[in-house]
């Protein structure tokens, strides 16, 4: 599909990205539903292979492609090699694959791991309506499930889908007041999404299915306080974990309530203000979330890629230097300073949070990867001499995916950009081939050349391979494929 | 301590049990304090052994008793039996014991065996200003941890009140609508517990004990929907396992943020909607919420102890019978019917939420205990005839810890019991007889007599032991003690 008819696909099927912010705030407090998780149980379980829409299972294999690089890339990360040092006294037998790395554990605690790999890095995909990163969840459930247990690979596809969608669904029911709570939706919502997928898997039947998404309800992982430290990853990780202990118990006929999202003291009710339980249960099986899923072209909380968008093309499209600029204003959505308004990050991990040292970097370098965000970058003298000449005012006519940046040179010219949509965008996706780009770019130095190839093949084949695990088992390093 | 002087000793060092509900609903929401945590993983870090009155220590042993009696006995459970079938895929090394059975495991799953034994029956320990069942959560984190790694009786049980006093200390803060909110609180607080405790043991300095705070508070385990359910039970073992996890990735300097409970986006702020940080800091190592601790004679949910309290007294005083009675009129606390207000209970796990039930068993077998709550008896003719002839009407004036029971007869009589303080109350508490014989009767006919008497030896003997691992080992089926 080219991208142009990609669009039109996307917007075929489903509203566009941010519509959901706005709308969500409008929604009424609902108590009295008493179906959605049966509903939900009942389509997990029904759905097939055969229902998915060609499109849809491109977006879900451009998301397993970019995991996968992400995870291998994010592998050797000091947050994993401390957590694999705590941890190994504790893990089971050698089930599962932990991506770019030698060891082998048990699928709980390779989910737990590759998950946490996925996101270290801040690179991962994100779901712009709800600003879930639902592969981190999902896939690393289903990833260390497919080692145990026979999955052919479209059934693994279809699996995957069904975890995005129910993952986004329920986090489209209450965002933006879940998030806007405090809560790491990533973590929260996409517990379900590791639980119905892992579910799928292991061929639950719909009373078994309900009660693993109500297992899961019980194990919300994630606060926005944590964000800027190593137990960030710790959530799309342990929600995979707890997702998949869900589904396995569930299996043997653990019991928990049949209303884990709608109950009166459940998960809706107890950590949103407010919530719509049609967005979780409207059109299931004709519109899918998985069809939204981006993936971002920069190593950074979402929220800032418009400014690094802007300052990369003003850089480009002027041959600029830092020495050149006396002044960067940028006018940005309100979300930007509440999440990334850090102004003298100190560390590698608290760059990612810092709007004005991204758009220095930018500048500087003219890229925004994972090598970017760095310890030394945050201590370079030109990046922070220059990131100390950026200021940013929340302008309310500017829309999350926006920015406008007005660039002030020493020599007195000023040079503005506005982006409407920043790359990554829906609207503006990143083409497979960057895709690859950017997969080779993170797996680079972690595994071999002809490895990463392989892998890549892997995931764009995924659905005519006979067992998924081929694709953990070619994402570990030492696989044997050079 | 004689029963008088204990009651002395509790009500000098710290406020009665029920005064806390009241209070916290006065609370201002405050946002601004940014030393909670701090102070706290101060605290736990230099808290010694020797710092403990003897009255602490003496309720710290009673706790430790009652957990082990309700771990023995929960273990044989269908609940149980599940989640390890469920789960032994996954198992680790054979570092620790699961009470009352033969497997051995790796601590975490250890950890999180244990405290679902703990609960199941609904039998466990109760902090009565918060409803926190610390005991499962704290005890079964350093329980698993004390075959690990080499603890004394006395650190053991140093961190057994250091767990408890902040997990409660936090539930102080947030009660009652933290709980009201529709979160258990025992997991949601007790993973504070589990990790301050383990977090002792493993020698963490100041910042590393606020990284484990943080790692816990982003993993809130237990939703009340849950209640009558399996899942139920998962939320102090899964508290325990996530506890003993943040202290195990913040012994390694795995980061998390210094402000877990106060911090804008941190647990206080987003998992209630009041909170009085006093309650946490305020008088620390001067009172000692472990003293308030208590345990319960009947094997269900707290609210409705003085119901059952009242109705087997009303039988024994009056030699009632079932066939005898016309009606049963209870006038309660307005909790009594959101927590069990079950009218048709159809099993056994069920029954525990149903005041309607626990009263009619409570006159048909003169008893309320682990077996009393079974689905056998959920569908006794008899007990289900009298359950139908209960009413329960909500009266102001009631306290949570009283009740107000009308029983009249076919024969035209009426009589009353008022209870003030239920048995099991701080301000009646078990006597430690009481609580021998509490665990004799739930470990009988899971492990012999001789290792009862052991268990309950060592409890009481275990600041003298050079290794706290004695317990855990003599806990398990086939210790070789007969």
């Amino acid at each position: 599909m080219s991208q142009f008819d990609r669009r039109r696909f996307l917007g075929a099927i489903a509203a566009t990205g941010f519509a959901g912010r706005t709308k969500a705030f409008t929604q009424e407090t609902t108590h009295a539903a008493t179906d959605v998780t049966r509903t939900l149980a009942r389509y997990i379980v029904s759905a097939r292979p055969a229902d998915l829409p060609e499109g849809v299972r491109k977006e879900a294999r451009r998301t397993l492609l970019n995991y996968v690089g992400c995870a291998v890339g994010g592998s050797r990360h000091q947050t994993i090699e401390i957590a694999i040092s705590a941890l190994t006294p504790f893990f089971g037998s050698a089930q599962a694959s932990i991506l770019g790395r030698n060891e082998r554990t048990d699928i709980m605690h390779a989910s737990l791991i590759n998950g946490m790999s996925s996101h270290v890095f801040d690179f991962d995909d994100t779901h712009l309506k709800t600003v879930i990163h639902p592969g981190g969840p999902v896939v690393s459930a289903i990833l260390a499930l497919s080692e145990l247990r026979p999955v052919s690979g479209r059934d693994f596809l279809n699996a995957l889908v069904l975890g995005i969608e129910i993952a986004c669904r329920i986090g489209n029911a209450v965002y933006p007041a879940h998030y806007d709570r405090g809560w790491h939706i990533t973590g929260t919502a996409g517990v379900f999404g590791a639980a119905a997928a892992s579910g799928k898997l292991l061929g639950l039947n719909e009373q078994q299915m309900s009660w693993a998404l109500g297992i899961a309800a019980a194990q919300p992982v994630g606060l926005r306080e944590m964000f800027g430290t190593m137990t960030k990853s710790f959530h799309p990780g342990r929600a995979a974990q707890n997702g998949l202990t869900a589904a396995f118990l569930a299996a043997k006929n653990f019991t928990s309530t049949d209303l884990a999202l709608e109950g009166k003291n459940a998960w809706a009710n107890v950590l949103s203000t407010t919530r719509n339980y049609s967005e979780i249960t409207g059109n299931l099986g004709r519109t899918y979330e998985t069809a939204l899923n981006t993936y971002k072209p920069f190593a950074c909380g979402i929220v800032i890629h418009p400014a690094i968008d802007a300052c990369i093309q003003l850089r480009n499209q002027n041959k600029l230097t830092a020495g050149q600029i006396e002044a960067i204003d940028l006018r940005v959505h309100p979300l930007v300073l509440e999440l990334t308004g850090k102004k003298t990050p100190q560390s590698g991990l608290e760059t990612k949070f810092s709007v004005y040292f991204a758009a220095a970097v930018a500048i500087v370098r003219g890229a925004a990867g994972v090598h970017e965000f760095s310890d030394a970058n945050a201590r370079d003298p030109i990046i922070v001499a220059l990131r100390d000449r950026v200021t940013a005012t929340v302008d309310p006519s500017i829309k999350e995916e926006q920015v406008r940046v007005t660039i002030t040179l020493k020599d007195g010219r000023r040079m503005e950009k506005f982006v409407e949509h920043a790359v990554g965008s829906v609207e503006r996706p990143m083409s497979d081939a960057d895709l690859e780009a950017k997969f080779s770019g993170l797996a680079e130095g972690v595994i071999p050349a002809g490895q990463r190839r392989r892998l890549i093949d892997l995931c764009w084949q995924i659905e005519s391979q006979s067992s998924a695990a081929v694709v953990a088992q070619a994402g570990r390093l030492n696989s044997g494929i050079e």
